[in-house]
């Protein structure tokens, strides 16, 4: 819509030679060869980041996992499945890109093991043992040639509270933040209403297409980024 | 292509006035409001069957998990999410249909609670218990209204060996097997290949388009339905 484009006018060239990383959609930790454990993130947010940081004049490296989502005009996309694929697709980059924006819905656990054979359903109950994924986000953060660092905090309660101690604790520049338990937004749902944290305070962004929403995003981003430069 | 087409037309009038239920697609068992497990299915091979069996004169119902295939013409479909929500609309069917196709990879397991709020990553490792889930083709083929029964027997291993012990143990009128390590053929492939177990004995399909194979099986099924009745 009209607005979308002005947005779209507006960015232009903010980002103009700026290497941009974006990570999306959710992780698949494999249990055995059939199954495995995921979440319900769709891709969507990430890949509108994606597409309006390119518009925004960005070079922009979108690591996705699985989604259904096509891949935004002029972005490089890396595809990805676990969450040890995504954590070595973005140290891979470290160095090269300004700017990380870390928008996946990366699997915390995966299993400890990954049965080579489909395992038989021969109990009445099972478990499944599992270790902590690596901290993708603490760890670009952290990273000797750390870019300017934007994480998520995707929860159904509390959500202010986390978004400040994660922001804090993963040495973060910025964390927007979303409210899963709202199903108007967030996850499969086109909206989204976030609110971003930076060290210096808190901003909220009212409920709108997320297409939209990546446009605003990208515009406070660029402005932090070049903040932080100067 | 014209070989499928010409299979269509041997087929049309196989199954008139006949009602068949499909399952398709995988399940999802949660793990918290954004967690799950799920598995590699796509929907594929059951929703050509679906959409056979419309092209043979069936009624069809298609109790799909969740996918991102259009419902085929003439297919009425039903939505459900988790391994229970699919038992209960099988069960809803019992009486009324008359062909009963098990073609979901269903999850053998689920949590055995689903957290209220997103779990928190407090720890290095974490534990996830499991409990079997209500076996939807054994139930459906134990049923006082049994339909004729077919089942899908997918493996990484063993193959033939798994698919005569299911069709037994389950009590069912005919297998499907496809041996899911070969990426070539089964879960997200577009081509399949399967051998087809009765009591009576075993037929080999070649590697062929899953739709042009789901004319054949459909036509297999209805010969030995129709062969039951009499």
């Amino acid at each position: 819509d009209l607005a979308e484009r002005c947005a779209g006018l507006f960015n232009s060239r903010l980002l103009d030679g700026v290497h941009l990383t974006i990570t999306a959609g959710p992780t698949r930790e494999a249990i055995d060869p059939v199954r495995y454990i995921s979440n319900h993130s769709s891709g969507k947010m990430g890949y509108a980041l994606a597409s309006a940081a390119a518009d925004a004049g960005a070079r922009v490296s979108l690591i996705s996992g699985p989604t259904n989502l096509p891949c935004p005009d002029r972005v490089q996309r890396i595809d990805v499945v676990s969450a040890t694929d995504m954590h070595n697709a973005a140290l891979a980059v470290m160095g090269q890109c300004q700017v990380f924006i870390a928008c996946a819905a990366v699997a915390d656990y995966r299993p400890v093991n990954c049965a080579d054979q489909k395992i038989k359903k021969d109990n009445e109950s099972m478990r499944i043992d599992l270790v902590r994924n690596p901290d993708i986000v603490a760890a670009v953060a952290n990273h000797a040639q750390r870019p300017f660092t934007v994480g998520f905090a995707a929860e159904t309660q509390d959500l202010l509270h986390y978004a400040r101690d994660k922001l804090q604790r993963k040495n973060l520049d910025m964390i927007v933040a979303n409210d899963v338990a709202n199903t108007s937004i967030g996850f499969n749902a086109n909206d989204n209403a976030v609110t971003v944290v930076t060290p210096g305070g808190e901003q909220s962004i009212a409920q709108m297409g997320k297409n939209q929403l990546a446009v605003q995003l990208i515009a406070l981003i660029a402005q932090e980024f070049h903040c932080s430069q100067s």
